[in-house]
């Protein structure tokens, strides 16, 4: 099973990186093929065939269907290679680590996907000023929900990376990028500067796969 | 476990009528309480205060922290109430089961989500354009994945509904709604066709909940 995984990817998709921090944790042999979505249109034929949303990232397990999602990617990871583990506690502890992400996957990221910025405006300064209003809502939630689960651990829910922390941290990465002020949600900014102490996070960080240019 | 369960929902909300199908596939006894999420904002905090999203659904079982996020809720759903499952077949078939149900959750219904189709335009035409667009583009996806996979079940993957059904329903349903054709996705059709004699479904149907004018 460790051999014959591709994983495309774009190093500065944010979905990308979840799953490339996953992969990292669970020590998943694999190749990485970068895919340039923002790219010559000539270069996504090849890639669509493998998954039809045209969004990265994709695994590729040889002999097997692609798969596309990235949550359904990660559950895939965690179902196959149990440990480490995405997860802790008991079933409202995951409810909970699942909340938080959905809250990023769902909540936030789906709407400062480029392609639905540009449909809603040709104008830079409104795609910034629409994708900053998500993020802040999307984060805002997070925020909320940490605080009122009170514990004050160095990842979201505790010591570890969970499935929140996957989905979290990217989109702190992307936050900053459009210049959200990360001091209104201390929690999160707290997180994101302990999360880019930890191994696993740095091996899959986006400045480490940036194209030369 | 089956008791001081409650489901705040709102009638037309895909995501209230996934987690309603749910608990009804799962036969959870539970209490429902409508929340009118478009109504006067006064009807608001006390909802937020559970909810920090301020988005339907939301489950709140007595003695523990209310859970948001239907994805979430879901999958708390299938770790306590195993069976019937919302699951089928190896971790491929789960992967690709999870694979369809995102490209519904993250892919398609938070971009038609009526605060974000009104944030867009104030225009309601324009409004209904983005709506249309992101609907077609999200049941494309399911439908290209299904007919890449292949198989010709009365559900996604199965004869029984999994989650990949119980995001697709309640995202047709919206379709239709909105005018978009579904002639143009002929399996997603057939399988709404189909759902529409499934008791679950029907006892779970909006219009099963629409408040009288």
């Amino acid at each position: 099973m460790n051999q014959g995984i591709t994983l495309y990817h774009y190093w500065r998709s944010s979905s990308s990186w979840r799953v490339r921090w996953g992969l990292e944790i669970k020590g998943v042999k694999h190749v990485k093929v970068p895919v340039n979505i923002l790219g010559a249109e000539e270069k996504l034929p090849g890639y669509v065939a493998k998954n039809p949303s045209g969004y990265l990232p994709c695994l590729v397990v040889e002999g097997h269907q692609p798969l596309g999602e990235s949550i359904a990617i990660l559950e895939w990871l965690e179902e196959t290679f149990p440990q480490p583990s995405f997860f802790s506690g008991d079933a409202f502890e995951r409810a909970l680590i699942r909340q938080l992400a959905e809250t990023v996957n769902s909540g936030t990221q789906p709407l400062q996907n480029p392609d639905v910025s540009k449909l809603h405006s040709p104008d830079k300064d409104e795609q910034t000023r629409w994708m900053k209003h998500w993020i802040e809502r999307g984060l805002g939630v997070f925020e909320t929900l940490l605080e009122k689960d009170g514990r004050r651990t160095k990842f979201s829910v505790s010591g570890q990376p969970s499935l929140a922390d996957l989905c979290l941290i990217p989109q702190v990465y992307a936050a900053n990028r459009f210049g959200v002020d990360m001091d209104k949600f201390p929690r999160c900014r707290d997180i994101y500067a302990h999360a880019m102490t930890e191994p696993s996070c740095i091996a899959s960080h986006p400045d480490r796969f940036k194209p030369a240019p």
